[in-house]
């Protein structure tokens, strides 16, 4: 076992992070899950695909899920209430937007409203949160375990996760991959996630593709750094296209202060259109965690190159396979 | 088989529009059903009021909806959820206001949701739209039936099914029924689906009955005189009232931009009151889509000609009866 | 039978209140139980403790549940949809913002949307509801019992039924306790809603601890006078704590106006603390009825005396108990 790891808890093993204590298989932060997990997780996953395409099962008959929501989510709510429900599960209480419509609107902080949660027994509280370090917080007060669906800007392990396993059933194998991250790299907590959890495997190499009001943070390239992937800089997506084996596009996040003109090619190229379909290796996937706005032409979708629906549907295997692992004895 | 009919898919005939293909049970417009269909649908509507008062069934054990409204609702959304559940079938995942609370707001198109809510393996969408026209775009690019459940200010078909159905139930007869349409006629999708539908059956006569700033649209009236459906438009429904079968009466649309005081008699005389009760038939009935606003009195609920709280009830056996056609083998 | 029991439905008395007539189960006043009820709930809550710990069970298999809440809320709405789920039962139709939402915001009345809700079959309503009297409004149009989960600043019967089943379960006995009301009394619908429930105990003594600006309302206290229950009136917690059993502290109600400053001790002095903690008995409790922003002390939280989260627990099994009630056949 690594020396850094806190303790196994069913499978799952917890890295030592130095702001709280898990008792629970928690999911809070893409850099816990060791190559063990990750190899088991695979395995799990793939087996969900199945059991999502026969119909549905009663894994986990009678347990129930909460889903805490401070921030809008389409994907990421739909995806886990159809993991549970193909599993046999139940949500018991579902909130939207936790910030407007629930005691959060007057003034109760979320260890509190874990706390009462807890009290009506769920199985498990899958929480989005706008502040960095709420996962972090919940765990710590709750008495289920607490996934992580997105929290701040810097964490979205469910999404990692999701697009690992999108990579190895893409591309066949994820050491070695040769993968661009483009767009608005300051604020994205999927391109974030996604290089913690590269970081784990070998031979990786990343080109980061940004214009310089967005680059990748000083943390998480020093985090590479440590672990020997090799990275690069650009702003130039066409330079970068022959060469990768995935392209990971992602959107503006305009909701969170960025904005940027994607047709000001002083900046730099970071659309994904023809031109870049022409550049691109033939083997090659272009990835994007969704919602698209501009980044990705329409007319890419039709390319068999284009995997982004297909790492959709790999999120409700992944989000099965999760909720097998917290919810389920270890066989 | 019609010949505008383009194919038949478990039963349900799908008709030929200009807009877009159909590779499955959609309901899509009011337009699409053929008499056939609407005879089907009639045994089977009247068979789950049956169900319905006698508890859940397991017809859909393992089926699973999602509502992706984008409009608020309260009748439509639960009366499908009604439905499904005393099917025993599950909500996947619902949205109240997808506008503002999905990535929608991040500004993803519709057909990208629908890609990806595919992708987590519904059994059948339940779509709510402010545009016409989304019902159409739905169904191009999603793999599982999509139920129009009003779209911009154009098509409710299910309403629609639901107001004819109660017709039937309440009158006896479609064919040769007198039918005034009352209210906000240029902005109700409710009047403009049921003029579609009873287009389709013999001898039907239409009294419209509104201000001249909301009269009924032309492209419906060119429909009724196609399909040899008498109608007059008149602006005062004490003038029709002694001679109908049916008030329909309908709420002016404000957030359509619709406004109009009924108090103002100088515009004509559009609220079903004592007065018109008085002036009415005996065995004439009052339905209303509902919400109502100020368009009936409240003296009028407790007259036994009142139907619109009937029709309401009537809205779950219609949607508990579409659910069974597109979701079970047809025997 | 106490003369003022209008009739009894399923073992649940419904005492006369003026306003409105029951035909059902409903639970709408907290002044509407008898002692025989409250003994036979503090029973089944008691056992649905166990239930709640053990899994889910199958006792409301089939049955359905609306949650049709006006006003935001996470803990009631929680709680209902745990009760239900956990006895085996479904939520059919859940809105977190009624008003917003759904065709109240076309201009629906309350008594409309009951009639159609009640249309689509479920066995119970969850009103939550911004304006006194909506409840008993529900009542006289509602086909299914209505459980009032909180309606204008006045009535919360079930936060009250959960509050004395807290005191109970804590200090071991009603008749007799001594409890101080803390904090924003004329705005707080728990506070009132607790005083008519103990007033139907022997011995009860309560302290109102309040700034004058916001004293407990005076039809409260003709109500505690007919009812023979002790009460006082104070502006300083430290004077009360010393000798209560019970400190039941609350928030100030901004969102119904309420304003002052616990900082400002010309006012009087409102907060549980450690100063409060020193002074207390030691076998006294600390409860509220959350969410709480600032009127207890974090640091308060981990002595053994603070009950709040427990009494939140303590929702769920009222709740279960409360739909066994009303949704069972009585053995």
């Amino acid at each position: 076992m690594c020396p850094n790891v806190l303790f196994q808890f069913k499978g799952v093993m917890f890295m030592e992070l130095d702001k709280c204590l898990y008792g629970l298989p928690n999911i809070i932060d893409a850099r816990q899950f060791d190559l063990e997990f990750l190899d088991r997780f695979f395995k799990i996953a793939t087996d969900m695909e199945g059991v999502a395409k026969q119909g549905n099962c009663d894994l986990l008959h009678r347990k129930t899920m909460v889903q805490l929501f401070y921030e809008e989510s389409t994907r990421t709510r739909a995806s886990f209430a159809a993991a549970m429900i193909k599993l046999g599960g139940q949500i018991m209480f579902a909130t939207e937007n936790a910030k407007l419509f629930s005691s959060a609107a007057k003034g109760e902080t979320l260890s509190d409203t874990i706390r009462v949660l807890c009290g009506y027994g769920p199985d498990v509280i899958v929480l989005r949160h706008n502040e960095d370090g709420a996962a972090e917080e919940a765990a710590m007060f709750s008495s289920v375990p607490i996934i992580n669906a997105g929290t701040g800007k810097n964490q979205h392990p469910t999404q990692a996760l999701l697009d690992i396993f999108t990579i190895l059933k893409e591309v066949g194998h994820i050491d070695g991959v040769k993968i661009a991250m483009v767009g608005d790299l300051s604020n994205g907590r999927t391109v974030r996630s996604n290089s913690y959890l590269l970081g784990k495997f070998k031979g990786v190499e990343i080109d980061f593709v940004s214009p310089k009001c967005s680059m990748m943070g000083n943390d998480v390239k020093e985090y590479l750094g440590r672990h020997c992937v090799k990275f690069q800089e650009s702003t130039d997506l066409r330079e970068v296209a022959p060469h990768v084996d995935v392209i990971y596009q992602t959107r503006t996040q305009k909701e969170r202060g960025s904005d940027f003109s994607r047709d000001d090619h002083s900046l730099g190229y970071f659309t994904v259109d023809k031109e870049i379909l022409d550049l691109m290796k033939k083997d090659a996937i272009i990835m994007h965690p969704l919602p698209r706005v501009d980044e990705i032409d329409k007319e890419v979708d039709s390319d068999p190159r284009a995997a982004y629906f297909r790492q959709a549907s790999n999120g409700l295997y992944a989000r099965m396979a999760l909720l097998k692992m917290i919810l389920t004895p270890r066989a």
